[in-house]
């Protein structure tokens, strides 16, 4: 096992590995990147340009951004990898054999890991003879270098030692590691996300509520909450604080969450062509004069504040070096 | 219908309130307030003391925080109120007396709105027999002073111009109401964390992640999101943007998600003894150190900071005044 990770190899250089790549380099490392789509080398140029406050926040921009290589074939690369993130499409074969030629070239003690957000590790080891067992699922959030989740799940014979070398990584470059201890389809924060979905296109389909203020809904209300405090804390502080207000508030809102429970189930979102379209009218209403560009440049420029707020109060726990 | 609202006449006042009594007397309106507890009036004086800050970003502490009085019957005092609104104990009897009296004894076209977080207007309206299309949910978040989120749910009688009173009138105390078409249970919010809730005592009972990592799960992940773009916009955005957005990411994602909520419905959080207990561990594990007090000041600081920041967005859309 490399004593420190000073080269990270990103392997598939979409959305997902530009962000890695991004977050690699705005922490010193050196990184070689492959992806064989026709201007993946150019995306990943404007990618850096776009994100060159985040990276001058770092550190100096001309040192940090052109700290990488971008090469048409990773293989004979790989060798020089202390840390290995693949982000290649989610498909199951694609995968298998990806996996097996990264295991056979990446040196020994060398975790390989995955931004897979669906696709448990298991699927994609079977052809990897040198060691599956530092194969491991680490599924980070768009856009990555600005969201601290990342995921990790390893499969039933991902060592322990290599799990918390990842763990150990991703906290070394400011992200919030999680441990997902069974591989259940969609993980942890895609089912959450799933639950939450599956709700609101019913009660929107149903007319219940608008698409509009189905959003306004979460950002004004409990989505301001769950930026800080997650569903269980938030349990526990509607119930008057700590462990026993979680219990007080399960006996105080039980029964009434459970009939809500019902209802919900009885008339879940089934996406039917009638369901479906009922819902796509209601969000081309909302959504159709969005300008897109400034909603995802102040998103970003909000969640830098929020996040570099909340790592100034220590009862936010966020365990960011 | 009142040209103008001056004075809200409070009816109950604990955490809701108490809160409801602190907005309206920041935004300059005569109080009037009951609450038949022992040491509810002491209790609104220390939470309006607590409330300094808040009152102080909107005027002189002194005149607005002494702007109430606190009266042992309503009832003789509910002909000066241009807005009433109620805060009882959430059960149907106590509530249907009541709403009887406060409609015998408010003014004619003054709104009635109970902050009912689960119980419809319809259930409680029966004896009132004045004028029951005034009397509407106006459900608010806590805590309400700062959580924007108010739910409008009108019965089936609510007259149009009622919902579009109460609607401006929270709007004008800077609060973000949304409008529920349908008496469903739950309303909207609460039906979303219901969601969100299950799934995560699901995963946390199941020993799939711990109640800590499952915070974690939402605090620095989608729960950062969530703050600023609602479920809807996130899913657009999750498709490249834009209404097509949306439509991109259900065809692509679609199947995928269709998976996870059928394994999400075989492992649904059933309640069960055994369930509730293995999660009460975990949360105990995670909940059992925490410093609440600090925890609240805390969330309460960052919510003013980040609702001040996205205020000036105009992506955001926050639509307050």
């Amino acid at each position: 096992m490399p004593q420190q990770i000073r080269t990270v190899a990103i392997v598939g250089c979409g959305v997902i590995g530009m962000s890695w790549a991004t977050l690699c380099l705005s922490r010193g490392l050196k990184v070689i990147v492959s992806d064989p789509a026709t201007g993946a080398k150019e995306a990943l140029q404007r990618y850096l340009d776009q994100a060159r406050p985040f990276l001058e926040a770092q550190g100096n921009f001309e040192e940090l951004a052109t700290n990488y290589e971008f090469v048409s074939d990773i293989v004979p690369r790989l060798a020089e990898a202390d840390f290995v993130q693949e982000n290649g499409p989610e498909r199951e074969e694609f995968k298998r054999e990806l996996m097996k030629s990264l295991d056979e070239w990446t040196r020994p003690g060398v975790v390989i890991a995955s931004s897979s957000s669906g696709l448990p590790s298991s699927a994609f080891i079977q052809r990897c003879k040198r060691d599956p067992g530092r194969i491991l699922i680490g599924h980070p959030f768009n856009p990555p270098h600005l969201i601290p989740l990342v995921e990790v799940v390893p499969h039933a014979g991902t060592s322990e030692e290599y799990i918390s070398t990842a763990m150990r990584f991703y906290q070394s470059l400011g992200k919030k590691p999680i441990l997902v201890h069974q591989e259940v389809p969609g993980f942890v924060s895609n089912r959450l996300q799933a639950a939450i979905n599956n709700e609101a296109y019913s009660l929107i389909s149903r007319g219940v509520v608008s698409a509009e203020d189905l959003d306004f809904a979460v950002t004004q209300g409990p989505g301001l909450r769950w930026a800080l405090t997650g569903p269980i804390a938030t349990n526990a502080l509607g119930g008057g604080g700590g462990p026993d207000g979680f219990v007080r508030r399960i006996e105080r809102l039980g029964p009434s969450i459970r009939a809500w429970e019902d209802d919900m189930l009885k008339h879940k979102f089934d996406w039917s062509e009638e369901r479906l379209s009922s819902l796509q009218d209601s969000v081309e209403e909302w959504l159709g004069a969005t300008d897109w560009t400034k909603l995802v440049e102040d998103r970003d420029s909000l969640l830098v504040q929020l996040l570099a707020a909340k790592g100034n109060k220590s009862s936010m726990r966020t365990q960011l070096p």
